[in-house]
């Protein structure tokens, strides 16, 4: 543990997109937010010693290392955050969370039920001593999408009759786009699904307070075969046998999907990866007896609200979502100053620091995570299985 | 028919909604398109005569009726125009176009599979006798709409990938809202499905030029009683036994669907009279492998289009859908001068006169419109065996 | 007079553009709404016979003339409808009103101060005798605008502190469009700044309730001069001795103006015919101490309201202005079925018919209509000296 | 200067809402672009040395110190980056610009022509030197602005003809908001015309390249006298003598005006805190002979563009201004992942650390800053003197 109490000392294990966006929160979110404890960013993991000790230096950490199990018996490390792959996520969190450590974990929490219940167990044994974990659903920590959530708790839908998610992406519609890691199954788990469709899932379930309880879904790969990316000789042992300068592409580029939730509600649910002109595309939108609320990516500061109860005058309401009163915003900048997709995770950084620094057990936790994986494997089941109705 | 022969007399079978808005369509068609014909408006049929009668002088029709087989017996009627409710489309239909009678059939076609495909033989046998038959879903009359059609046939967008269609309504939510006739299976057949369902299933694969051929539904009611409307004499004796004034709503408040298309494209549907906030939300969006358009009925003069060839100068252009090459605009106003719902039904007496002219036949036909029937009965049909994948 | 005196008897004076609107709106007025008078249209007058009877023909009146005079003499015309360029307002319409028939008046009133002054004169005399006038300012008559003006004389924004209205289109940014009769300033008394300047200016004090006292403007014509129309020899001697096959453009292409309310409130306006892909973009915005109000008429059927007192649930709301407590909605669709730019012709229509029937005064009056006039010669004045402030 | 070549070692001056907003910039620069030389953040200046204390300690500066005139002195200091209200920009940049610093400062540049000229004659001495110099319109360094700027000079839009600015916010409606001191002409110079409106007149020169040449001009100040701040001294000393608990407000609530550019557009701009609803709306579009654009803030990731070359698929195109290909993006997020408010600053801090790193000079320049200071004088002559056109 850190010498002061009042620090807390971070290793994060991974420094790609995801790295990035971690660091800057653990960079930054002292600065705008009062926390009992303060970050300090000790040490950022890599297999590649020359890459991580570049992303050191690039991303503000005091050291690297490139053996994630020596970092983490470290006895000044508090805090690991996985930002890594998920085929990885598993056996680097319980090893974190059976040092003692508190774990921040990329979503989707595992690649599988199976890892993600041990996760869980994990998780469960660790909170008993104090360690902390938590799954890095960001898209919760949009300042429009905790108001949704708060605002539906304090009934301001009514009881809810629809819910429907979309996450739409166009990074892959050229067939020539190569066989990143995201592509293949057995690093990324899945693709559109639980890359995209987990954040939307989740912000589903999240802003209503409803758990999704069966699902029909199908999916697709629409292009099956892509360029190996230069230089990846992973890859290319994969894909060894097949002659090929081209590999297979092993997960879904896309999923679709119908619920039902637990409080009697119809859902829709679609994340792609071939939406055209569509770059970074969240829509969700609950509609309840009394009004209806719709939060869209491109749009984050702002929140839509059709409040039923204002007569002629009703409309969807355009609510800026910049106010003081609004969630995270004290930290922030006057109002009709927006935010950017980084500070979802500064936001998410601040709920994990507060977490540590009060000893409460933050959201979403490990069982949160496994249940999005539950829900994953439902999908991908139904898929399997000609849309049959899955249960979840 | 009618002794000029670039006249064509017409007779109306009811005269609610959708008779207004028809009635709108054939005085005013020829005002603004030139034709081969004339429409006349002979005579509106209802089955109360005093009610009939009124709807004539409000309508502008020549004269009432209240027997529809006298009329459609008449020498002097043209073209039979059916707007009522589901249940009585196939006897009259059938009837018009055995007497030669022109048929423009409001949609959705029938109340079941076995209604529409005994319409679509007498529209064969009739056709072959030179009588025109068409189902009315005047969506596809949205200059919009139409531009949408002609520009994927013209390869504005690729490849399809996804289509999702939306036709979100709230008029109901209020469950002391009354057990209309909408609301009533052995009068409308279905509910939300069939009645606005159908227009974005058709809307769909008319743009696409694809045909669905599975599904996996489910729908809901979430209001199973209702309150019976005031001095409904039917609807009393249908409820006879309950003792009761509240009624038994017999079609679904909701549907929701994912489909695959003989395209290869991954579909998404939903349908609701629930969806507070949302009056008449219509939205199509259709994803291709170079472009994208979205359709949103609120906004119903504009198209978005994104070209996806514009490089990193592309995005979603709304296109003002009111410029003289656009789909029906030369018969209208200046570019920028829209147009609203009903010139949907002007648009629509147009083209099914000019096929009148012509000697064509209008699409859509009643085979179109049978499709669609089968179409909705499968997604019933999945419906209730818990929504299995069902093919069409 | 009409022989029924439920029926008014209607002579339109002009034929195209604003013609065919009017007709629209005569054709279809009392299929919608409940009057105590009945419209027939019995006659259409314009300069050239064939074309008048064509006209006629096309848009349903009972018969052509060529001679306004004597058309206006016929004891059976109860109504005189002028839609032909401004240069022939002020005439028709004092011996219309002279004639003692109710006139309707397309915008801009007149020409000039001199010819409105001597307009209203007439106007103010036929009243006495129970002829009624009105100008056709036809926006006020979109209901999202007449919406507004209701809602702001209910208080709905507080206290007025800014006004701004533009009305942008593009239809000659190209230096080839033709030297049309809207571009000379003999036929049309102005150029952008009299045909949709004044309408929002008009649409502004409707709203607001209050007048504008004085103005600072610049105008500019762009394009100095252009090719003629093809056979306009009008046109052609008008620029006689020019030798050239172009002509001058007398009028302002833009005009932009800056003001102030007798209400304190600080406004600007904007009216031009160069904004490349703005077609028919009519944006007034109103806000308040409390609360503001924006109309779009590109969205014409919704309206954006934001209610101050909502809290940190405020937000701008479009009302979808398709309820039937809405302005005009009663007489029209169900909601979320919206309209289109003629269906303002129809509600003034209304409008002008039921002041008719009950013996009311109709607004806007000659009067108003004037004030307008007014106003335009005041920002021509402030344009000619440099902008310098201009009372009005 | 900094023993390290390629370390500048930087001195802020102020520490409230821009402070804050610098610090980030400081902070986060180097972790997103290469840049020749990284930014240490050596010490923040403030009259109150606890206050500084505790500044230094929340945004992350190695030191705080009370004397700005010491620090500028320091031989270790690099930078001087002016956050200070605008009566002390002048002292405090002549200071540090014969002191050999690099100066960046916040806009408006000066509170008054004189200073502001006195400001660009001490930069030019500086220059010679090689210290740099830059004001703060960091809107310009909004990507979607800065894209703007690109296609115009790239002929995306062709010949400009209308320019028009707004820059709406409503934090001063409630007639209680006390008198701070931007509402204080002694300290802030003037109210939303410099401190708004002098961002919006600024993007609008910087996107066309054109500068304004006249404008007739109208202020207004809504309410007059407003509460006193809570303890604030020095206001109750500039109101002594009134004996009241209020104090007179000196500077404009709002600003409109009209203007024309060398480039022969027609301008119209407003700035205003009085605009309900509008939280921080800023709108800029921009006309010309063959397309559109438009920026407007709240979408400040988004940029339309309308192409006039498009023909009847030409619309308003909303560019997700998010592309590695767009200004300022290479630096950040993937595509589809927007930045917020403060990455203004961010990329603000690259191009003035690339400009020391590379010895060129920045823009906007004091002598663009001074311009805008010239501007804005014209603008309060013109209304002082009755919307006067006024020679710029």
């Amino acid at each position: 543990m850190a010498e002061d109490s009042s620090t807390v000392r971070v290793a994060m294990i991974g420094y790609a997109f995801m790295g990035a966006a971690h660091s800057q929160a653990w960079r930054n979110v002292h600065r705008f937010f009062d926390l009992g404890v303060t970050p300090e960013m000790a040490v950022v993991v890599g297999r590649d010693g020359v890459k991580a000790a570049a992303a050191a230096e690039r991303l503000g950490w005091q050291s690297s290392a490139t053996d994630w199990r020596e970092v983490i018996a470290r006895e000044d490390i508090d805090v690991v955050d996985i930002c890594t792959p998920g085929d990885t996520h598993a056996e680097i969190a319980i090893a974190a969370l059976e040092a003692g450590k508190h774990v921040l974990c990329e979503k989707p929490l595992a690649n599988s039920v199976e890892e993600a219940d041990a996760m869980v167990a994990a998780a469960v044994s660790a909170r008993a001593q104090g360690a902390r974990s938590m799954v890095g659903f960001s898209y919760r920590r949009v300042p429009a999408v905790a108001l949704m959530h708060r605002m539906i708790a304090d009934g301001a839908v009514g009881e809810i009759r629809h819910v429907r998610g979309q996450y739409l992406q166009d990074w892959i519609t050229d067939p020539e786009f190569p066989l990143v890691w995201r592509l293949r199954k057995e690093v990324a788990g899945s693709g559109a699904l639980g890359d995209i469709g987990a954040h939307v899932l989740d912000m589903a379930q999240f802003v209503t307070g409803q758990q999704i309880t069966g699902v029909a879904a199908q999916t697709e790969t629409f292009v099956g075969r892509r360029p190996l990316p230069e230089g990846d000789g992973a890859l290319g042992a994969a894909t060894a046998g097949s002659g090929a300068q081209t590999g297979e592409v092993t997960v879904d580029d896309a999923a679709v999907l119908i619920a039902r939730t637990d409080g009697g509600a119809l859902a829709t649910f679609e994340a792609t990866r071939f939406a055209t002109g569509r770059k970074n595309h969240i829509v969700l939108e609950v509609n309840g007896s009394t009004g209806s609320l719709v939060f869209e990516f491109e749009d984050m500061n702002g929140l839509r609200y059709y409040d039923g109860s204002a007569g002629d005058r009703a409309g969807f309401a355009r609510i800026d979502v910049t106010e003081p009163t609004h969630p995270y915003i004290d930290g922030w900048w006057p109002p009709g100053h927006g935010l950017g997709y980084e500070h979802t995770f500064v936001n998410q950084a601040r709920d994990f620091l507060e977490a540590i620094a009060t000893g409460a057990d933050p959201t979403p936790s490990f069982e949160d995570g496994a249940a999005i994986q539950r829900l994953l494997a439902g999908v991908e089941r139904s898929a399997a299985a000609d849309a049959a109705w899955t249960a979840i």
